[in-house]
């Protein structure tokens, strides 16, 4: 089971985005640059984002990428299920209604228990992902990350806005 | 973010090992007909669980499976691990050391507060797997399946034991 590496990709420029005084935005391709990563595949993803609402895309020769929204409401869900879909990771195909042994469809009222477990649990992982938002992982950062690589990082992105 | 159907599969095949009176077993390919999938796949699943010593094969012209331990020790993320590795769902690659702001790598002390809230998530789905045995599975399964069918299903397995 895997989560595609935009969502690690696009969570770090979720937190930069979050870092950003309005009304000033970042351009996908400097994204890329500040995180060592290719610019078309990153802004493909932030597209993704885009669509999903949870990101802004202004146009012009300054234009770039800002949060759609506050950062305390954005959560990790909303920016996982922007790129990963809402799909559950255990597919049920009702083996239970396949083979010699099967009834009528009529009969399977509930979904299978073997399903609603694995369900269970996938909503335990959307509870806490949805409980952490992109203010919450800037608070940490603010409070962990090294204070002359928080600026080294901020005039970097000076540079350009 | 998807887990093989191999998941489903065995799962259904270990809830029906769970229910069978020991010392008998069943054969890979009478399990593959019982849930209408094909025996190929089945087989090379049922053969990771075994791996991980969830399911014992014996061999012979009456070899088949069975549960290398009680159902109540067996519990969902077993098999799921069996199946799909341990690995995290979120990978990490630290792009936060990527980038021309980036500092020397002993600068970055703990993992990042990205991965860290993306991997609580995990495992709190681990933890709801954990939680849930084949037993578990089972005694549901006797209080909400249709006896009829129940019965139906125990015939068909007898014929070959």
């Amino acid at each position: 089971m895997r989560l595609g590496r935009g969502v690690e990709w696009t969570l770090h420029c979720c937190s930069v985005l979050g870092a950003l005084p309005p009304p000033l935005t970042i351009s996908g391709s400097r994204l890329a640059e500040f995180h060592g990563v290719p610019a078309p595949y990153l802004v493909k993803q932030l597209q993704k984002l885009s669509q999903a609402g949870i990101v802004e895309a202004t146009s012009g020769r300054r234009g770039g990428y800002r949060l759609a929204r506050p950062a305390g409401e954005i959560s990790l869900l909303d920016v996982v299920t922007a790129l990963e879909g809402n799909d559950h990771a255990f597919r049920c195909t009702e083996i239970r209604q396949q083979g010699p042994t099967a009834v009528e469809a009529r009969k399977y009222v509930r979904p299978c228990g073997i399903a609603r477990a694995m369900w269970r649990a996938e909503d335990a992982w959307r509870a806490q992902l949805a409980a952490v938002t992109l203010a919450d992982i800037n608070d940490e950062l603010d409070r962990t990350v090294d204070p002359k690589q928080m600026r080294k990082a901020i005039e970097w992105f000076k540079e350009e806005l």
